[in-house]
Protein backbone atom coordinates (compact mmCIF):
# COMPACT_ATOMS: atom_id res chain seq x y z
CA UNK A 1 0.00 0.00 0.00
CA UNK A 2 1.44 3.74 -0.67
CA UNK A 3 1.67 5.43 1.99
CA UNK A 4 0.37 9.19 2.35
CA UNK A 5 3.45 11.43 3.37
CA UNK A 6 2.67 13.84 5.32
CA UNK A 7 5.40 16.30 6.80
CA UNK A 8 4.70 18.25 9.94
CA UNK A 9 5.44 22.26 9.65
CA UNK A 10 5.99 23.78 13.33
CA UNK A 11 7.03 21.23 16.07
CA UNK A 12 5.82 22.70 19.25
CA UNK A 13 3.07 21.78 21.50
CA UNK A 14 0.60 20.66 18.73
CA UNK A 15 3.49 19.00 16.10
CA UNK A 16 4.89 16.94 19.51
CA UNK A 17 1.36 15.19 19.49
CA UNK A 18 0.80 14.86 15.42
CA UNK A 19 3.90 13.01 15.15
CA UNK A 20 2.55 10.67 17.95
CA UNK A 21 -1.12 10.70 16.29
CA UNK A 22 0.99 10.21 13.00
CA UNK A 23 2.58 7.17 14.20
CA UNK A 24 -0.61 5.39 15.09
CA UNK A 25 -2.33 6.34 11.73
CA UNK A 26 -2.22 3.06 9.79
CA UNK A 27 -1.90 4.83 6.19
CA UNK A 28 0.68 7.70 7.23
CA UNK A 29 4.17 7.96 7.05
CA UNK A 30 5.98 10.97 8.27
CA UNK A 31 7.90 12.40 5.62
CA UNK A 32 9.61 14.79 7.96
CA UNK A 33 9.39 18.09 10.34
CA UNK A 34 10.25 21.35 9.16
CA UNK A 35 11.72 23.58 11.75
CA UNK A 36 13.23 27.34 11.96
CA UNK A 37 16.31 25.99 12.47
CA UNK A 38 16.00 22.92 11.01
CA UNK A 39 18.20 19.89 11.89
CA UNK A 40 19.87 21.78 14.89
CA UNK A 41 18.77 20.76 18.30
CA UNK A 42 17.51 17.86 17.02
CA UNK A 43 15.45 16.38 19.42
CA UNK A 44 16.15 12.62 20.08
CA UNK A 45 12.44 11.39 19.24
CA UNK A 46 13.15 12.91 15.67
CA UNK A 47 16.22 11.22 15.20
CA UNK A 48 15.23 8.52 12.34
CA UNK A 49 13.51 11.74 10.47
CA UNK A 50 14.61 14.27 7.81
CA UNK A 51 14.27 17.80 9.99
CA UNK A 52 14.49 20.63 7.28
CA UNK A 53 14.22 24.52 7.55
CA UNK A 54 12.26 24.02 3.53
CA UNK A 55 9.28 22.04 3.13
CA UNK A 56 10.95 21.73 -0.82
CA UNK A 57 13.69 19.86 1.00
CA UNK A 58 11.60 17.14 1.96
CA UNK A 59 10.29 14.34 -1.29
CA UNK A 60 6.94 13.32 -2.56
CA UNK A 61 5.36 15.33 0.16
CA UNK A 62 0.99 14.79 0.07
CA UNK A 63 0.23 16.99 2.58
CA UNK A 64 1.63 19.37 5.28
CA UNK A 65 0.31 19.60 8.76
CA UNK A 66 0.72 23.25 9.97
CA UNK A 67 1.57 23.15 13.71
CA UNK A 68 2.61 26.87 13.49
CA UNK A 69 0.82 29.83 15.65
CA UNK A 70 -2.31 30.77 13.95
CA UNK A 71 -0.86 33.87 12.52
CA UNK A 72 1.38 32.56 10.54
CA UNK A 73 -0.72 29.59 9.16
CA UNK A 74 -2.04 31.66 5.90
CA UNK A 75 1.65 32.66 4.40
CA UNK A 76 2.51 29.09 4.98
CA UNK A 77 -0.44 27.17 3.36
CA UNK A 78 0.13 29.56 0.54
CA UNK A 79 3.35 28.86 0.00
CA UNK A 80 3.06 25.00 0.11
CA UNK A 81 -0.43 24.43 -1.44
CA UNK A 82 1.27 26.53 -4.80
CA UNK A 83 3.46 23.16 -4.42
CA UNK A 84 0.53 21.20 -5.07
CA UNK A 85 0.77 20.11 -1.38
CA UNK A 86 -2.30 19.86 0.78
CA UNK A 87 -2.57 21.90 3.64
CA UNK A 88 -4.49 21.67 6.86
CA UNK A 89 -4.23 23.65 9.83
CA UNK A 90 -6.01 24.70 12.91
CA UNK A 91 -6.69 28.18 12.66
CA UNK A 92 -8.51 29.35 14.97
CA UNK A 93 -9.22 33.06 14.75
CA UNK A 94 -12.82 32.55 14.73
CA UNK A 95 -13.60 35.93 12.59
CA UNK A 96 -10.97 35.50 9.99
CA UNK A 97 -11.89 31.50 8.97
CA UNK A 98 -14.24 33.16 5.65
CA UNK A 99 -11.46 35.48 4.64
CA UNK A 100 -8.84 32.26 5.33
CA UNK A 101 -11.57 29.73 3.34
CA UNK A 102 -11.50 32.22 0.44
CA UNK A 103 -7.80 33.38 0.43
CA UNK A 104 -6.52 29.67 0.34
CA UNK A 105 -9.39 28.32 -1.88
CA UNK A 106 -8.05 30.38 -4.63
CA UNK A 107 -4.94 29.30 -4.51
CA UNK A 108 -5.54 25.75 -3.67
CA UNK A 109 -7.63 25.55 -6.71
CA UNK A 110 -4.83 27.29 -9.26
CA UNK A 111 -2.78 24.59 -8.12
CA UNK A 112 -4.92 21.32 -7.98
CA UNK A 113 -4.76 21.37 -4.26
CA UNK A 114 -6.55 21.16 -1.18
CA UNK A 115 -6.94 22.88 1.84
CA UNK A 116 -9.03 22.02 5.44
CA UNK A 117 -8.91 25.09 7.77
CA UNK A 118 -9.60 25.31 11.46
CA UNK A 119 -9.77 21.88 11.93
CA UNK A 120 -9.22 21.40 15.74
CA UNK A 121 -11.74 20.94 18.15
CA UNK A 122 -13.27 24.63 18.27
CA UNK A 123 -13.05 25.63 15.85
CA UNK A 124 -13.51 21.76 14.33
CA UNK A 125 -14.95 19.13 15.79
CA UNK A 126 -17.28 21.60 17.97
CA UNK A 127 -18.23 23.23 14.67
CA UNK A 128 -19.36 19.70 13.14
CA UNK A 129 -21.71 19.28 16.30
CA UNK A 130 -22.97 22.97 16.37
CA UNK A 131 -23.95 22.18 12.29
CA UNK A 132 -25.45 19.12 13.00
CA UNK A 133 -27.83 20.31 16.24
CA UNK A 134 -28.52 23.63 14.12
CA UNK A 135 -30.44 21.75 11.47
CA UNK A 136 -32.22 19.52 13.31
CA UNK A 137 -33.62 22.11 15.80
CA UNK A 138 -33.21 25.26 13.49
CA UNK A 139 -34.76 27.71 15.32
CA UNK A 140 -33.48 27.87 18.94
CA UNK A 141 -30.11 29.11 20.82
CA UNK A 142 -26.69 26.90 21.11
CA UNK A 143 -23.78 28.07 24.07
CA UNK A 144 -20.42 26.74 23.57
CA UNK A 145 -19.03 26.86 26.95
CA UNK A 146 -15.06 26.04 27.81
CA UNK A 147 -12.82 24.76 30.48
CA UNK A 148 -12.11 24.17 32.68
CA UNK A 149 -8.84 24.27 30.97
CA UNK A 150 -5.94 27.09 30.32
CA UNK A 151 -6.24 29.87 27.69
CA UNK A 152 -3.36 30.54 25.44
CA UNK A 153 -4.53 34.27 24.56
CA UNK A 154 -5.35 35.07 28.05
CA UNK A 155 -2.36 33.88 29.37
CA UNK A 156 -0.31 35.42 26.99
CA UNK A 157 -2.19 38.76 28.13
CA UNK A 158 -1.45 38.60 31.49
CA UNK A 159 2.06 37.87 30.93
CA UNK A 160 2.59 41.36 28.85
CA UNK A 161 1.64 42.98 31.85
CA UNK A 162 4.27 45.35 33.75
CA UNK A 163 5.09 42.69 37.12
CA UNK A 164 4.09 39.56 35.60
CA UNK A 165 6.99 37.29 35.69
CA UNK A 166 4.76 34.17 35.01
CA UNK A 167 0.91 33.76 34.06
CA UNK A 168 -1.58 31.12 33.37
CA UNK A 169 -5.42 31.98 32.62
CA UNK A 170 -7.95 29.26 33.24
CA UNK A 171 -11.06 29.53 31.63
CA UNK A 172 -14.27 28.38 33.82
CA UNK A 173 -17.50 28.28 32.46
CA UNK A 174 -20.31 29.14 34.20
CA UNK A 175 -23.25 28.75 31.71
CA UNK A 176 -24.64 30.15 28.83
CA UNK A 177 -21.51 30.84 26.92
CA UNK A 178 -20.17 32.93 29.99
CA UNK A 179 -16.84 32.48 31.47
CA UNK A 180 -15.00 33.27 34.49
CA UNK A 181 -11.43 33.97 34.35
CA UNK A 182 -8.76 32.42 36.79
CA UNK A 183 -5.42 34.11 36.72
CA UNK A 184 -2.61 32.41 38.55
CA UNK A 185 0.40 34.70 38.27
CA UNK A 186 3.92 35.13 39.74
CA UNK A 187 5.24 38.43 40.79
CA UNK A 188 8.21 40.26 39.85
CA UNK A 189 10.25 41.55 42.71
CA UNK A 190 9.41 45.17 43.39
CA UNK A 191 5.87 45.31 42.14
CA UNK A 192 2.49 45.25 44.27
CA UNK A 193 0.45 42.26 43.58
CA UNK A 194 -2.91 45.01 44.06
CA UNK A 195 -1.51 46.92 41.45
CA UNK A 196 -0.73 43.98 39.02
CA UNK A 197 -4.10 42.82 39.59
CA UNK A 198 -5.69 45.95 38.41
CA UNK A 199 -4.33 45.98 35.74
CA UNK A 200 -4.65 42.84 34.50
CA UNK A 201 -8.71 42.71 35.38
CA UNK A 202 -8.58 46.26 33.22
CA UNK A 203 -7.00 44.79 30.44
CA UNK A 204 -9.15 44.77 27.06
CA UNK A 205 -8.93 40.83 27.39
CA UNK A 206 -10.52 40.35 30.64
CA UNK A 207 -12.52 43.96 31.47
CA UNK A 208 -15.62 42.10 30.51
CA UNK A 209 -15.24 39.22 32.28
CA UNK A 210 -15.08 38.25 35.68
CA UNK A 211 -11.75 37.57 37.00
CA UNK A 212 -9.77 36.61 39.97
CA UNK A 213 -6.05 36.93 40.59
CA UNK A 214 -3.85 34.90 42.79
CA UNK A 215 -0.41 35.17 43.42
CA UNK A 216 1.21 31.81 43.46
CA UNK A 217 4.91 30.49 44.47
CA UNK A 218 4.80 29.06 40.81
CA UNK A 219 2.63 28.96 38.13
CA UNK A 220 4.68 25.75 36.78
CA UNK A 221 2.98 24.07 39.10
CA UNK A 222 -0.56 24.29 38.00
CA UNK A 223 0.18 23.42 34.40
CA UNK A 224 -2.01 20.64 32.91
CA UNK A 225 -3.70 20.35 28.99
CA UNK A 226 -6.51 18.95 29.89
CA UNK A 227 -9.48 21.30 28.34
CA UNK A 228 -13.36 20.45 28.38
CA UNK A 229 -16.63 22.04 26.32
CA UNK A 230 -20.06 21.84 27.17
CA UNK A 231 -22.37 23.02 24.33
CA UNK A 232 -26.14 22.77 24.86
CA UNK A 233 -28.72 23.61 22.19
CA UNK A 234 -32.37 24.15 22.88
CA UNK A 235 -34.51 24.83 19.97
CA UNK A 236 -37.26 23.84 17.58
CA UNK A 237 -37.76 20.79 15.48
CA UNK A 238 -40.09 21.38 12.76
CA UNK A 239 -43.07 23.05 15.05
CA UNK A 240 -42.17 21.13 18.01
CA UNK A 241 -40.50 23.28 20.81
CA UNK A 242 -38.01 22.38 24.14
CA UNK A 243 -35.74 19.56 21.79
CA UNK A 244 -32.59 19.65 24.23
CA UNK A 245 -29.23 18.72 22.93
CA UNK A 246 -26.12 18.83 25.09
CA UNK A 247 -22.29 17.56 24.01
CA UNK A 248 -19.46 17.03 26.04
CA UNK A 249 -16.15 16.47 26.42
CA UNK A 250 -12.88 16.32 28.60
CA UNK A 251 -10.05 15.66 26.82
CA UNK A 252 -5.92 16.47 26.35
CA UNK A 253 -5.98 19.62 24.58
CA UNK A 254 -2.95 19.31 22.10
CA UNK A 255 -3.72 15.63 21.70
CA UNK A 256 -7.08 16.39 20.38
CA UNK A 257 -6.00 18.52 18.03
CA UNK A 258 -3.22 16.55 16.62
CA UNK A 259 -6.11 13.95 15.74
CA UNK A 260 -8.39 15.84 14.11
CA UNK A 261 -5.40 17.44 12.01
CA UNK A 262 -4.72 13.69 10.98
CA UNK A 263 -8.41 13.12 10.06
CA UNK A 264 -8.70 16.06 8.06
CA UNK A 265 -5.27 15.31 6.36
CA UNK A 266 -6.75 12.08 5.37
CA UNK A 267 -10.30 13.82 4.27
CA UNK A 268 -8.11 16.71 2.04
CA UNK A 269 -6.90 13.34 0.10
CA UNK A 270 -10.65 12.86 -1.02
CA UNK A 271 -11.71 16.28 -2.04
CA UNK A 272 -11.84 17.89 -5.04
CA UNK A 273 -9.39 21.16 -5.31
CA UNK A 274 -10.47 23.95 -3.05
CA UNK A 275 -10.53 24.77 0.59
CA UNK A 276 -13.00 23.25 3.19
CA UNK A 277 -13.62 23.47 7.04
CA UNK A 278 -14.92 20.44 8.62
CA UNK A 279 -18.72 21.11 7.92
CA UNK A 280 -18.37 20.69 4.12
CA UNK A 281 -16.76 17.16 4.75
CA UNK A 282 -18.48 14.44 4.93
CA UNK A 283 -17.32 12.74 8.42
CA UNK A 284 -17.04 9.12 6.70
CA UNK A 285 -13.92 11.14 4.70
CA UNK A 286 -12.36 11.52 8.67
CA UNK A 287 -11.89 7.89 8.88
CA UNK A 288 -9.55 5.03 7.39
CA UNK A 289 -10.69 1.83 6.27
CA UNK A 290 -13.52 0.01 4.56
CA UNK A 291 -16.71 2.26 3.95
CA UNK A 292 -19.46 0.17 3.81
CA UNK A 293 -17.74 -1.54 7.07
CA UNK A 294 -17.90 1.77 8.78
CA UNK A 295 -21.75 2.05 7.61
CA UNK A 296 -22.43 -1.22 9.17
CA UNK A 297 -20.79 -0.61 12.31
CA UNK A 298 -21.57 3.18 12.86
CA UNK A 299 -25.11 4.41 10.92
CA UNK B 1 -37.21 31.69 -6.14
CA UNK B 2 -38.54 28.08 -6.97
CA UNK B 3 -39.25 26.35 -4.60
CA UNK B 4 -38.25 22.46 -3.90
CA UNK B 5 -41.81 20.40 -3.72
CA UNK B 6 -41.20 17.34 -1.66
CA UNK B 7 -44.40 14.79 -1.86
CA UNK B 8 -45.31 12.78 1.56
CA UNK B 9 -45.04 9.20 1.68
CA UNK B 10 -47.37 7.38 4.37
CA UNK B 11 -49.46 10.14 6.51
CA UNK B 12 -49.16 8.41 10.28
CA UNK B 13 -47.22 9.98 12.48
CA UNK B 14 -43.71 10.76 11.59
CA UNK B 15 -45.72 11.71 8.24
CA UNK B 16 -47.79 14.78 10.49
CA UNK B 17 -44.82 15.82 12.10
CA UNK B 18 -42.92 16.12 8.02
CA UNK B 19 -45.82 18.19 7.58
CA UNK B 20 -45.62 20.43 10.60
CA UNK B 21 -41.76 20.77 9.40
CA UNK B 22 -42.30 20.99 5.59
CA UNK B 23 -44.69 24.37 6.41
CA UNK B 24 -41.90 25.98 8.90
CA UNK B 25 -39.14 25.10 6.38
CA UNK B 26 -38.28 28.04 4.37
CA UNK B 27 -37.51 26.80 0.38
CA UNK B 28 -40.13 23.65 0.39
CA UNK B 29 -43.06 23.37 -0.59
CA UNK B 30 -45.78 20.53 -0.23
CA UNK B 31 -46.81 18.50 -3.70
CA UNK B 32 -48.60 16.38 -2.08
CA UNK B 33 -49.25 13.40 0.23
CA UNK B 34 -49.91 9.78 -0.36
CA UNK B 35 -52.10 7.56 1.16
CA UNK B 36 -52.78 4.14 0.62
CA UNK B 37 -56.77 5.36 0.91
CA UNK B 38 -56.10 8.41 -1.45
CA UNK B 39 -58.42 11.28 -0.87
CA UNK B 40 -60.72 9.52 1.18
CA UNK B 41 -61.17 10.25 5.02
CA UNK B 42 -59.15 13.34 3.96
CA UNK B 43 -58.14 14.77 7.40
CA UNK B 44 -58.75 18.57 8.42
CA UNK B 45 -54.98 19.53 8.08
CA UNK B 46 -54.42 18.12 4.47
CA UNK B 47 -57.87 20.05 3.18
CA UNK B 48 -55.30 22.52 1.10
CA UNK B 49 -53.30 19.66 -0.14
CA UNK B 50 -53.05 16.80 -2.72
CA UNK B 51 -54.15 13.66 -1.54
CA UNK B 52 -53.27 11.20 -3.92
CA UNK B 53 -53.20 7.01 -3.80
CA UNK B 54 -50.00 7.21 -6.38
CA UNK B 55 -47.34 9.54 -6.71
CA UNK B 56 -47.55 9.85 -9.72
CA UNK B 57 -50.70 11.74 -9.55
CA UNK B 58 -48.95 14.40 -8.44
CA UNK B 59 -47.11 17.51 -10.55
CA UNK B 60 -43.35 17.94 -10.39
CA UNK B 61 -41.95 16.22 -7.62
CA UNK B 62 -38.38 17.06 -6.31
CA UNK B 63 -38.01 14.56 -3.34
CA UNK B 64 -40.43 11.90 -1.78
CA UNK B 65 -40.43 11.97 2.33
CA UNK B 66 -40.75 7.97 3.03
CA UNK B 67 -42.88 7.80 6.06
CA UNK B 68 -43.97 4.78 5.78
CA UNK B 69 -43.38 1.76 7.88
CA UNK B 70 -39.40 0.83 7.43
CA UNK B 71 -40.23 -2.91 6.04
CA UNK B 72 -42.03 -1.10 3.11
CA UNK B 73 -38.75 1.81 2.45
CA UNK B 74 -37.19 -0.78 -0.11
CA UNK B 75 -40.14 -1.34 -1.94
CA UNK B 76 -41.26 2.37 -2.43
CA UNK B 77 -38.14 4.02 -2.80
CA UNK B 78 -37.00 1.98 -6.07
CA UNK B 79 -40.39 2.82 -7.52
CA UNK B 80 -40.15 6.20 -7.03
CA UNK B 81 -36.19 6.52 -8.02
CA UNK B 82 -36.90 4.69 -10.88
CA UNK B 83 -39.07 8.33 -11.36
CA UNK B 84 -35.88 10.42 -11.23
CA UNK B 85 -37.37 11.76 -7.68
CA UNK B 86 -34.97 11.78 -4.98
CA UNK B 87 -35.92 9.73 -1.63
CA UNK B 88 -35.17 10.39 1.85
CA UNK B 89 -35.94 8.12 4.63
CA UNK B 90 -35.58 6.34 8.26
CA UNK B 91 -34.94 2.72 7.77
CA UNK B 92 -33.88 1.74 11.16
CA UNK B 93 -33.20 -1.87 10.54
CA UNK B 94 -29.61 -1.17 11.74
CA UNK B 95 -28.32 -5.18 10.05
CA UNK B 96 -29.88 -4.06 6.74
CA UNK B 97 -28.63 -0.93 5.98
CA UNK B 98 -25.60 -1.76 3.58
CA UNK B 99 -27.91 -3.55 1.80
CA UNK B 100 -30.40 -1.10 1.25
CA UNK B 101 -27.49 1.11 0.63
CA UNK B 102 -26.26 -1.14 -2.16
CA UNK B 103 -29.92 -1.51 -3.56
CA UNK B 104 -30.91 1.99 -3.85
CA UNK B 105 -27.43 3.19 -4.75
CA UNK B 106 -28.15 1.27 -8.28
CA UNK B 107 -31.64 2.55 -9.01
CA UNK B 108 -30.24 6.28 -8.26
CA UNK B 109 -27.88 6.04 -10.08
CA UNK B 110 -29.61 4.02 -13.01
CA UNK B 111 -32.32 6.99 -12.74
CA UNK B 112 -30.15 10.18 -11.57
CA UNK B 113 -31.85 10.39 -8.87
CA UNK B 114 -30.52 10.65 -5.20
CA UNK B 115 -31.72 8.27 -1.58
CA UNK B 116 -30.78 9.23 1.48
CA UNK B 117 -31.48 6.46 3.67
CA UNK B 118 -31.24 6.04 7.52
CA UNK B 119 -31.91 9.52 8.24
CA UNK B 120 -33.64 10.01 11.64
CA UNK B 121 -31.86 10.21 14.98
CA UNK B 122 -30.48 6.57 15.32
CA UNK B 123 -29.58 5.60 12.86
CA UNK B 124 -29.56 9.29 11.49
CA UNK B 125 -27.79 12.31 13.83
CA UNK B 126 -26.44 10.06 16.34
CA UNK B 127 -24.67 7.98 13.57
CA UNK B 128 -22.78 11.36 12.55
CA UNK B 129 -21.85 11.51 16.09
CA UNK B 130 -20.38 8.48 16.36
CA UNK B 131 -18.96 8.90 13.45
CA UNK B 132 -17.37 11.91 14.63
CA UNK B 133 -16.12 10.44 17.83
CA UNK B 134 -14.36 7.43 16.38
CA UNK B 135 -12.71 9.78 14.05
CA UNK B 136 -11.24 11.58 16.92
CA UNK B 137 -10.26 9.10 19.44
CA UNK B 138 -9.65 6.43 17.08
CA UNK B 139 -9.52 3.59 20.10
CA UNK B 140 -12.00 3.41 22.48
CA UNK B 141 -15.50 2.49 23.28
CA UNK B 142 -18.76 3.72 22.10
CA UNK B 143 -22.05 3.20 24.11
CA UNK B 144 -25.76 3.98 22.70
CA UNK B 145 -27.73 4.49 25.72
CA UNK B 146 -31.61 4.92 24.80
CA UNK B 147 -34.39 6.70 26.67
CA UNK B 148 -35.96 7.10 28.78
CA UNK B 149 -38.41 6.36 25.63
CA UNK B 150 -41.12 4.01 23.97
CA UNK B 151 -40.01 1.68 22.12
CA UNK B 152 -42.63 0.96 19.09
CA UNK B 153 -40.93 -2.83 17.90
CA UNK B 154 -41.41 -3.96 21.67
CA UNK B 155 -44.72 -2.54 22.03
CA UNK B 156 -45.56 -4.24 19.18
CA UNK B 157 -44.03 -7.33 20.40
CA UNK B 158 -45.99 -7.29 23.75
CA UNK B 159 -49.15 -6.61 21.92
CA UNK B 160 -48.86 -9.66 19.55
CA UNK B 161 -48.69 -11.92 23.81
CA UNK B 162 -52.14 -13.28 23.66
CA UNK B 163 -54.03 -12.04 26.86
CA UNK B 164 -52.51 -8.16 25.93
CA UNK B 165 -55.18 -5.80 25.13
CA UNK B 166 -53.07 -2.90 24.99
CA UNK B 167 -49.18 -2.34 25.63
CA UNK B 168 -46.17 -0.24 26.04
CA UNK B 169 -43.09 -0.77 26.29
CA UNK B 170 -40.20 1.42 27.52
CA UNK B 171 -36.56 1.60 27.20
CA UNK B 172 -34.78 2.60 30.16
CA UNK B 173 -31.12 3.22 30.29
CA UNK B 174 -28.78 1.35 32.77
CA UNK B 175 -25.68 2.30 31.30
CA UNK B 176 -23.27 0.92 28.90
CA UNK B 177 -25.98 0.23 26.62
CA UNK B 178 -27.52 -2.26 28.61
CA UNK B 179 -31.40 -1.61 29.11
CA UNK B 180 -34.11 -2.35 31.03
CA UNK B 181 -37.85 -3.04 29.53
CA UNK B 182 -40.68 -1.29 31.63
CA UNK B 183 -43.94 -2.81 30.47
CA UNK B 184 -47.20 -1.54 30.72
CA UNK B 185 -50.41 -3.27 29.66
CA UNK B 186 -53.91 -3.89 29.85
CA UNK B 187 -55.13 -7.54 30.13
CA UNK B 188 -57.85 -8.96 28.15
CA UNK B 189 -60.48 -11.06 29.98
CA UNK B 190 -60.12 -14.23 31.48
CA UNK B 191 -56.23 -14.18 31.63
CA UNK B 192 -53.97 -14.56 34.46
CA UNK B 193 -51.25 -11.53 34.67
CA UNK B 194 -48.61 -13.45 36.21
CA UNK B 195 -48.92 -15.88 33.28
CA UNK B 196 -49.08 -13.10 30.52
CA UNK B 197 -46.25 -11.40 32.24
CA UNK B 198 -44.62 -14.71 32.25
CA UNK B 199 -45.09 -15.10 28.43
CA UNK B 200 -43.36 -11.74 28.14
CA UNK B 201 -40.53 -11.95 29.61
CA UNK B 202 -39.51 -15.05 28.02
CA UNK B 203 -40.61 -13.87 24.54
CA UNK B 204 -37.30 -13.25 21.87
CA UNK B 205 -37.62 -9.55 22.50
CA UNK B 206 -37.08 -9.67 25.76
CA UNK B 207 -35.37 -12.78 27.53
CA UNK B 208 -32.28 -11.31 27.28
CA UNK B 209 -33.07 -8.23 29.26
CA UNK B 210 -34.06 -6.94 32.75
CA UNK B 211 -37.77 -6.65 32.49
CA UNK B 212 -40.61 -5.54 34.79
CA UNK B 213 -44.23 -5.96 33.69
CA UNK B 214 -47.06 -4.24 35.25
CA UNK B 215 -50.41 -3.77 35.14
CA UNK B 216 -52.38 -0.84 34.70
CA UNK B 217 -56.22 0.29 33.80
CA UNK B 218 -55.33 2.48 30.98
CA UNK B 219 -52.01 2.28 29.12
CA UNK B 220 -53.21 4.84 26.73
CA UNK B 221 -52.89 7.21 29.48
CA UNK B 222 -49.21 6.79 29.90
CA UNK B 223 -48.10 7.53 26.24
CA UNK B 224 -45.78 10.00 25.31
CA UNK B 225 -43.72 10.57 22.40
CA UNK B 226 -40.47 11.73 24.40
CA UNK B 227 -37.20 10.27 24.03
CA UNK B 228 -33.55 10.24 25.14
CA UNK B 229 -29.85 9.34 24.21
CA UNK B 230 -27.11 9.44 26.35
CA UNK B 231 -24.04 8.36 23.80
CA UNK B 232 -20.85 8.19 25.67
CA UNK B 233 -16.89 7.44 24.16
CA UNK B 234 -13.73 7.19 26.04
CA UNK B 235 -10.86 6.60 23.81
CA UNK B 236 -7.56 7.37 22.61
CA UNK B 237 -6.53 10.19 20.75
CA UNK B 238 -2.85 9.56 19.02
CA UNK B 239 -1.17 8.19 21.73
CA UNK B 240 -3.16 9.69 24.42
CA UNK B 241 -5.81 7.75 26.66
CA UNK B 242 -8.63 8.92 28.66
CA UNK B 243 -10.41 11.33 25.91
CA UNK B 244 -13.93 11.68 27.15
CA UNK B 245 -16.94 12.64 24.83
CA UNK B 246 -20.66 12.62 25.52
CA UNK B 247 -23.29 13.68 23.88
CA UNK B 248 -27.27 13.93 25.29
CA UNK B 249 -30.55 14.39 23.56
CA UNK B 250 -34.23 15.07 25.25
CA UNK B 251 -36.40 15.37 22.51
CA UNK B 252 -40.04 14.78 20.56
CA UNK B 253 -38.95 11.58 19.00
CA UNK B 254 -41.49 11.78 15.80
CA UNK B 255 -40.69 15.40 15.49
CA UNK B 256 -36.73 15.14 15.46
CA UNK B 257 -37.22 12.47 12.89
CA UNK B 258 -39.38 14.63 10.79
CA UNK B 259 -36.66 17.64 10.98
CA UNK B 260 -33.83 15.23 10.09
CA UNK B 261 -35.73 14.18 7.24
CA UNK B 262 -36.56 17.37 5.91
CA UNK B 263 -32.68 18.21 6.47
CA UNK B 264 -31.40 15.24 4.23
CA UNK B 265 -34.37 16.28 1.88
CA UNK B 266 -32.78 19.39 1.10
CA UNK B 267 -29.28 17.90 1.04
CA UNK B 268 -30.38 15.20 -1.31
CA UNK B 269 -31.07 18.26 -3.89
CA UNK B 270 -27.00 18.74 -3.81
CA UNK B 271 -25.78 15.72 -4.09
CA UNK B 272 -24.65 13.58 -7.60
CA UNK B 273 -26.94 10.36 -8.18
CA UNK B 274 -26.34 7.51 -5.93
CA UNK B 275 -27.37 7.08 -2.58
CA UNK B 276 -26.08 8.08 0.82
CA UNK B 277 -26.34 7.65 4.63
CA UNK B 278 -25.92 10.71 7.01
CA UNK B 279 -22.26 10.11 7.53
CA UNK B 280 -21.48 10.23 3.84
CA UNK B 281 -22.84 13.78 3.15
CA UNK B 282 -21.34 17.31 4.57
CA UNK B 283 -23.54 18.36 7.82
CA UNK B 284 -23.34 22.26 5.79
CA UNK B 285 -25.66 20.56 3.18
CA UNK B 286 -28.41 20.06 5.93
CA UNK B 287 -29.16 23.74 6.27
CA UNK B 288 -30.64 26.36 3.96
CA UNK B 289 -29.10 29.44 3.77
CA UNK B 290 -25.91 31.02 2.80
CA UNK B 291 -22.87 29.08 2.66
CA UNK B 292 -20.37 31.95 4.08
CA UNK B 293 -22.65 32.95 6.53
CA UNK B 294 -22.75 29.39 8.22
CA UNK B 295 -19.41 29.03 7.99
CA UNK B 296 -18.69 32.67 9.90
CA UNK B 297 -21.37 31.65 12.31
CA UNK B 298 -20.83 28.13 13.02
CA UNK B 299 -17.41 26.98 12.42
Amino acid sequence: MKKVRAAIVGYGNIGKYVLDALIAAPEFEVAGVVRRNGAADKPAELAQYDVVKDIKELKDVDVAILCTPTRSVESYAKEILALGINTVDSFDIHTGIVDLRRELGAVAKANNSVAVISAGWDPGSDSVVRTLLEAIAPKGITYTNFGPGMSMGHTVAVKAVPGVKAALSMTIPTGTGIHRRMVYIELEDGYKFEEVAHAIKTDAYFINDETHVTQVPCVDDLLDMGHGVNLTRKGVSGQTQNQLFEFNMCINNPALTAQVLICVARASMLQKPGCYTMIEIPMIDLLYGDREEFIAHLV
